[in-house]
């Protein structure tokens, strides 16, 4: 069942345990969303500009790993890693290309082992830390970058919402 | 410009500060998502099913309505509040019924009239108010009610987003 409050939680500082509150309802929904679908209801392209619902699943995952680098380790992805997620990240025709023929549970899993290092490395830290400027991007911090995560999730759950609704 | 931080805000105190940036972050970004678009623009429907970026606008003003009944005045919709708005809160038939030929700067200005409502009454109330359950509804906290409200926007952002891309 989904927690319908957002209040400080065991094993986080008050106000990260808040905003862990907010990204596990966001990502409640959001699985709630692609449930049951199939291998095609994930991959079908409802026109020739539409993001698939599978590909809008690789890339929630793939803007977390990339605030992971942000704000865990003080970084932008390395060549390498942006190269690897920037079909996720850009959807479009990369995205169209590449983020296709999946099984479901692999869209699944890769949320979970993501999620698990965010809460792991969230529980380490304090509200101060939440509160200051990231390192490598002072015009943010920590606590708005991780509500991004969660604020795109919910933006790309509408969308999933209003194409599952016309898949059949 | 976008505040790309969340932080305590002079006016609110400090939790409380921290949602009504949550709260600016998701407003701006809807105005953004519908600025400069047309009369017909807000009208138009993507298919027989879909809802007019106007009636996700006035769905928008309406849920913010809904939740500072809930919240600030701990109660319900009376009946004829929800006959008044049961068109933007449920959408559908309905609300293409009803929620089209306004004006653009006529969503805007509800939206605005309703959040200078809103902060009006989180800058009277406190962190302890903010997590306590709704007397209205014992299952949900002030906070999470708030959160949903941004939320909700968020989510109808995701779709405005998209229907905006297919208009012309």
């Amino acid at each position: 069942m989904k927690s319908l409050r957002i209040e400080p939680l065991a094993g986080y500082t008050p106000t990260i345990g808040r905003l862990v509150c907010v990204l596990a309802y966001a990502r409640q929904t959001l699985l709630a969303a692609v449930e049951g679908l199939s291998r095609e209801d994930l991959d079908h392209l409802h026109d020739a500009r539409s993001n698939s619902i599978g590909a809008l699943l690789a890339h929630a995952a793939a803007v977390e790993r990339w605030y992971q680098a942000l704000t865990f380790e003080d970084r932008e992805l390395s060549a390498s890693e942006a190269a690897t997620w920037s079909a996720a990240l850009e959807l479009g025709d990369e995205g169209r290309r590449q983020l296709r023929g999946r099984e479901p549970h692999s869209y699944v899993d890769e949320l979970a082992g993501t999620r698990k290092v965010t809460l792991a490395a969230l529980a380490k830290r304090d509200d101060a830390w939440l509160e200051r400027p990231l390192a490598a991007a002072p015009e943010l911090n920590a606590h708005w970058a991780w509500f991004h995560v969660a604020e795109d999730e919910i933006n790309h759950r509408g969308q999933i919402r209003w194409l599952r609704a016309r898949l059949h």
